[in-house]
């Protein structure tokens, strides 16, 4: 019998937003207030979990202007959205985005357990380093860290807050009637942690959860992001797979990155957002695609443009002559979105409605009918571009819904996706390796030495 | 027809929690992991919202040593916790505790208006300080700020996260899919908060809910505690009832230091916490109350105790003499909790063990039949001690069952209590005024002086 796991597909599911086109709000078949509507985050997290998805992401960043587009200005905070989420559904993973910057790990690492311990072992994390100069702001400071500082904090601040997860072993608390014991303070521990930004006792009054502690997620795509992402996330939030050979060449690197940490492929899991139209015929497909593109307004597309380039002025150039070189504006901010951005209208010699369209309305790489979709996916995942999809839905909650109905069934008769979830945990679902408590792995390594 | 609305009597329940003695997880009726069981939580709450209560409280700390009674250890955190239960109820008011210290004011503003927004105007914040030395070494610092300072940052946090509140007008969000107007710009407004200790830009990232703002409860009984809840809080949750003339000095002292602020008397509500044990008989009563005290041992109670004096070590004074005079310790921790220990000690010349049971176990002055203890509660509520009451229940879930059972219905009967929501937010239960927004306050202002 072959030891070797078979690699399985993942799929999941952007919970909040009404459409991956800024302007998807005006369609009549969506709720407008999708972002700050509970019921449509749970509807969407009910949907993936019919569909036997792995999780529920929710995206967050806080700092809004006059500029910011819709999307943004009024949104529920991921970890209030994914606590109501957890208690309405029974297997769905939870994956909440939350800043290393302008917050306090040990808050972080307390409410990340809180849910991981309410929801049954089904949360993650997806540790973002902030990327717009007004974050700092709302928090007391001027200007953001430049990029690489602000990686380094995040560094340190995920390893504090997974040496919080760690306060208690697994059987820690007792809570033995008869004996009245409560709890065994040998499996107590405390970090003690003094670093160069943080400083944090502990322990984390939180025991640990099913799943041990939640999962990690990075989204960084720099080199400090995935040198970080490598070490230390169970699963990566990544970039578009429109070019596929720079998709792969990232998916490579990752793994052989991970692998020089000494770590299995099968370790960090690679996610890419993708956006799904699917149609009874290509027409129908396309027809439904182009009926969200039309709301896109050119104005509204380019504020939502110019966030990527710390809110840069894109006025002062024409609307339909080429761009000119856009030098280094965006370099402290979403850096590799803004690069990305500034290499496709280098290339394509693209005018400023050409990129501000480009940038605000999901590619049209997989509308089609079921069965093209189901093979585009399956081609992307056996060459080894991705291990799953994180479907941001077109409209809200029809995308998904189309998805469900008609993708899903196509991919499990393929042996491609579960039929049924194999763990109550989003661990267990994922296949990642339990988390031995570090103090536990220390006694075991010190006995081994012993023996 | 009178303009003057009857006084309304108020009831709550704390959702937390294996009962008011800190050893009754013991029972063989309750579960043992109650502070962690969110499925104990929403049994709570879904009892709280039968009863037709306002609101179920969660209190909170996060500093633990191995001194720690087993409540403490390993709890969750009140955000998450009330985000669940919000989900799994429609009236209950969610009232959560979060520190002012160690914390940033936007992300506190923004889970609590986050919260508010996903349970359609149910959410409260109730603000503490925090009072234990450890609590800052799990925050970057070594000692805690002294009382008075602590009051100072607690109360500009209080104005900066009231001001993030007013960042949109009540109908700010538009989302006309016809002209395609999302927002109303108009009704957005930029706090640029910069004071002693916190600089904050806003606005903030989340809309009006149905209620305005979250309500604010503030529970300090010291000078400064008194006059900043007196200023800004809506509720206070209040300490002990047992001396009544004591409480009644309390509440008239509040409604006076809210009324020189030009507050009305029912625009601040005064809520003690109490542990009711009902029995059909007194018999049966106390018969309960003593099957709980008994779980009691004395050496967890002084643990409990020691709690309440920075970790004060009792040790070195002998179990069953009379206790020495205590000098200062505890006075910058939890300072009134611990000035109403030592002068329960000196005025009935307590020994260690008699103080220790009395601060880790319920007073019994809410032990008897359903008539019995809606007698007392009436006359509480008539006398002006408080405004409402609540329940600590003394074993979970039974001792909710039991007040909702058998004393909800004779507050009812007696016209003292609600047989039927009267509105869908928590402010509107309370009876507490709409929080017009700051910004239009000052428009009609300038108006009214134009005109």
């Amino acid at each position: 019998m072959s030891q070797t796991k078979k690699r399985q597909l993942r799929l999941a599911a952007f919970l909040s937003g009404i459409g991956a086109n800024v302007q998807a709000w005006r369609h009549p078949d969506t709720a407008s207030n999708s972002p700050v509507s509970i019921e449509a985050f749970i509807e969407a997290a009910r949907l993936a979990e019919k569909g036997k998805f792995d999780f529920g992401f929710i995206a967050d960043s806080t700092f809004i202007t006059r500029d910011s587009t819709p999307y943004f200005l009024s949104r529920l905070e991921p970890i209030t959205a994914l606590s109501a989420v957890a208690a309405t559904t029974t297997h769905l993973g939870l994956v909440g985005t939350m800043t290393t910057s302008f917050s306090e790990p040990f808050t972080t690492a307390r409410q990340l357990a809180s849910l991981d311990k309410l929801s049954g072992g089904r949360a993650a994390w997806n540790a973002v380093t902030g990327a717009l100069e007004g974050h700092a702001r709302n928090h007391g400071g001027e200007k953001l860290y430049e990029h690489s500082l602000r990686y380094r904090i995040a560094d340190e601040y995920i390893q504090v807050v997974k040496g919080l997860w760690d306060s208690w072993e697994d059987d820690a608390f007792v809570r033995n009637k008869q004996t009245g014991q409560y709890v065994d303070l040998d499996k107590m521990h405390t970090l003690n942690h003094k670093g160069e930004f943080f400083g944090v006792q502990g322990p984390l009054n939180m025991e640990r959860s099913p799943q041990g502690r939640p999962i990690v997620f990075q989204a960084g795509a720099s080199e400090e992001g995935r040198d970080l992402a490598a070490r230390e996330a169970d699963a990566i939030f990544s970039g578009s797979v429109e070019d596929v050979p720079a998709a792969k060449a990232y998916y490579q690197d990752i793994k052989r990155r991970a692998a020089a940490y000494g770590r299995a492929a099968d370790e960090i899991l690679i996610f890419p957002s993708i956006t799904v139209v699917v149609g009874d015929t290509e027409q129908e497909a396309r027809r439904k695609y182009d009926e969200v593109s039309q709301l896109l307004d050119v104005n509204v597309a380019i504020k939502y443009l110019s966030r990527y380039f710390s809110f840069f002025d894109f006025s002062q150039f024409p609307l339909d002559e080429p761009l000119p070189d856009l030098g280094d504006i965006g370099k402290d901010s979403f850096k590799s979105t803004a690069e990305h951005y500034k290499r496709k209208a280098r290339e394509n010699n693209w005018s400023l409605r050409q990129l501000a369209l480009y940038a605000s309305n999901p590619s049209d790489q997989f509308v089609g009918t079921p069965v093209q979709i189901a093979d585009r996916l399956q081609q992307l995942f056996e060459d080894e571009v991705v291990d799953g999809f994180i479907l941001h839905a077109y409209l809200q909650p029809r995308g998904l819904e189309d998805f469900v109905d008609k993708v899903v069934p196509l991919l499990q008769q393929r042996g491609l996706f579960r039929t049924e979830y194999e763990a109550a945990t989003l661990r267990g679902n994922l296949g990642l390796p339990y988390p031995v408590n570090r103090y536990v792995q220390q006694q075991d390594a010190t006995k081994a030495l012993a023996a």
